[in-house]
């Protein structure tokens, strides 16, 4: 007889996992490497080890390691806030009246607000093994910058966080809770570095994307002595960090003899699909179970559905080394939607790969969308989902009505990766009917992709 | 062997409370009994179903059943949320250098980010069994009135806040956390009552206080067909349903043989304090166990350790029952501190007749040594604490630094009602040094307590 299945799945401490899942070591048909954007040749260690620390520099280039195993500091800390509860959904399928199961893995419970903690501890900790004195980092929403911060803090390391201006304006609190954990943040574009300079010469009312903050947050940390830089996000390094969520979900999961059809995720850089799928996409790759994976991006941005699959810069100053991913082009600049974490021209190479390989799907959503289907989650499973998290229970609602339509039971597993309470005007808007949906035109998106690099 | 103990004990749906503990059925020597404005007399069951629903004013007046079973409804909505962890502060005994160990029962981790949801969804529940449509309430920090609109949103009832005004200018996006969950926000004192009225032209200034608004709801409850009122704390029925707190912690420390030698909690109406000492009071009235108890209060709004044990109105306006309790009196107006949720003048009858017999201790605390306190916290253990909370902070770091001086090892267990991402002005005040502290004077407070109804 099958368990009875509660409402919130917690593992034990001794259930939790002890090594990352590196997804990319299980792919025969790796992604294509990143490349030196001055030599444009495979980017070396070496280099790599000017931007980031050195542990983290070979965790970015290992794709042959299946298992990595997590140092006993960074355990120590996930236990203060982890194991994240699988949650089943059971007020949702009733308030749907679907046949599907659907369960949700919640990463909202800590300060943070999100998954972002997960690699945030992480990179901290190799950069106090390393004995460095800080590092720098961009925020998009504000969750990766309290994420680092907080781990910054624990630590003993100095954080500088460039956060995206249209999110430091419309979230006006989250500066102040990276204070609290003694970061200091400067609104990006920002006249402290030449790139910020550069891109507010050519655009003075840019409302600053993830893209060009990362590039203002790399200048900083190259030309800091015993500094480094940090990202929350597109990194292998960040999505093997983040494996820790899709390991949980599969321990919870195997524990009750459930199996998964369809794995849903929001996706800006992709870290936290990444780290969602890591462990059911290697039973995929090895022939061992099935699984549908979708990839839900905003309308506004929509890198899978509508970029193209070439080599790119990953920041907008084009300071960081070039990726061959899905993207917009890197002067693609998102309009100023509510997902700001979402914000990004480009996909994680590992994804991009992915999808390229038809392994799995993408999905763009208008955002007007996302926040019914936000609030009607909110009223009914009762947690207050951040917008980006939001972009996954608009399609899992969707695949849930479905089978009810098609009567099948399927097993719906969704990414709930944050909270919404920094996020308050972004619903007033929504209340007020003031938010409105914008999709870039076919125009746009070639005039930006027309400046991909020639590789 | 003692079982190794985890940073965060979460109990299995199985050991959940099927029931919740009333203290008062414990106690040989009762508090006194409500009285009823009109006639100074006990007030009756059918008095008080005028402003209550009937079950609950039922449990409002039961100090006869020392357990009383919580519907299976309520039990299923508990499970969305809880159970609550009950954590083991490693980092800060670490940080602290203690022998003492330190746990906290977090009830952060849900939408109205503290335990007030816990009798939000009881009071919630008997309403919509009574056939009630909607309704009124108080809010004072904002935590109660998000956990009542998340409670009717849940049942489809209609709900109607009054917001303490001052607490409605520093949390701009509580709000539209109500409004997300359905329910109509008025800042109190309004110009929608008479008593709001009536205030309004005594002080045209006033920043409002809980009283205030309990006045504002019980009077719109009883003139609107098919409402009642609902309070967030005080109240007998409210400590009842809180103990679910202490219930939780008593099964999780029972589970790793641990005996807790003092339990701290923020006290402003009394309900968390109430609820989570509850089953160890219990205990100790019975003679079975010995613990230490202590009610932290600000020193803005000292109750406890500068009122007056005496019978006073509950509410500003005298709309409500009197109740024989420690009382500031309910003309003291408290001063705009941080700590919304405790600007109350009185102290719920039982924790008060606790006090009064010695069984329980007070302290009160200045707000700038509380948000040190929080800060010091946050980054050692990583949740950022609401500033009523972060009160039970203040005295468990004292209460820890004491055994560091003993060199004893005591246990010490507080309750960390919640998290502080909505008082991030609160926090920017205190970074910028701008916050100062505000203690009545003795001429102050005999001035409010001459105005004491002759009971």
């Amino acid at each position: 007889m099958k368990k009875e299945i509660p409402y919130k799945i917690y593992l034990s401490e001794a259930e939790l996992p002890k090594a990352w899942c590196n997804l990319r070591a299980f792919m025969k048909d790796k992604p294509a490497p990143l490349l030196d954007g001055a030599t444009l040749q495979p980017i070396t260690l070496e280099t790599l080890s000017k931007i980031f620390c050195k542990e983290l520099a070979a965790q970015e280039l290992n794709d042959v390691d299946k298992y990595i195993e997590i140092p006993q500091e960074v355990r120590d800390f996930y236990k203060m806030y982890r194991p994240a509860p699988l949650i089943r959904a059971y007020c949702l399928e009733k308030a749907l009246g679907t046949p599907a199961k659907i369960y949700y893995k919640f990463e909202g419970n800590n300060t943070s607000g999100s998954h972002k903690l997960n690699s945030a501890i992480a990179q901290a900790y190799y950069a106090k093994q390393e004995g460095l004195k800080g590092v720098t980092t961009e925020t998009g929403a504000g969750q990766w910058g309290t994420a680092l911060s907080m781990a910054c803090a624990y630590f003993g390391l100095d954080c500088q966080v460039f956060m995206v201006k249209c999110s430091y304006e419309q979230k006006p609190f989250r500066r102040e809770v990276m204070r609290t954990y003694g970061a200091k943040v400067t609104p990006s574009p920002s006249q402290s570095t030449e790139v910020g300079r550069k891109i507010l010469h050519e655009f003075p009312n840019t409302p600053g994307s993830l893209g060009c903050a990362i590039s203002e947050a790399v200048e900083t940390a190259s030309k800091t002595d015993g500094y480094r830089y940090a990202l929350g996000s597109v990194l292998n390094q960040v999505l093997l960090h983040q494996s820790v969520i899709g390991l949980e979900t599969k321990t919870a999961l195997d524990k009750y003899g459930e199996k998964a059809d369809i794995i849903i995720g929001c996706a800006g850089g992709g870290s936290n699909l990444g780290g969602l799928i890591a462990p059911f996409m290697a039973e995929k790759l090895q022939g061992k179970a099935d699984y549908r994976f979708i990839a839900v991006e905003p309308a506004s941005c929509p890198t899978l559905t509508r970029g193209k699959y070439a080599y790119d810069y990953c920041d907008t100053g084009k300071v960081c080394p070039l990726s061959k991913m899905y993207t917009l082009g890197s002067g693609f600049m998102p309009a100023a939607s509510h997902a700001g974490g979402l914000r990004y021209h480009g996909m994680t190479s590992t994804l991009s790969k992915l999808y390229d390989d038809k392994l799995m799907e993408a999905r763009s959503v208008e955002q007007t969308k996302v926040f019914e289907a936000a609030e009607y989650f909110a009223r009914i499973e009762g947690i207050l989902p951040a917008p980006e998290s939001s972009h996954a229970i608009r399609v899992a609602i969707d695949e849930a009505m479905k089978c009810k339509e098609t009567g099948e039971e399927k097993t719906i597993v969704f990414g709930l990766t944050g909270t919404g309470y920094f996020d308050m005007m972004s619903y007033e808007k929504f209340h007020d009917g003031k938010m409105t949906d914008y999709i870039p035109t076919d125009g746009e998106i070639e005039k930006a992709l027309a400046k991909l690099p020639k590789i």
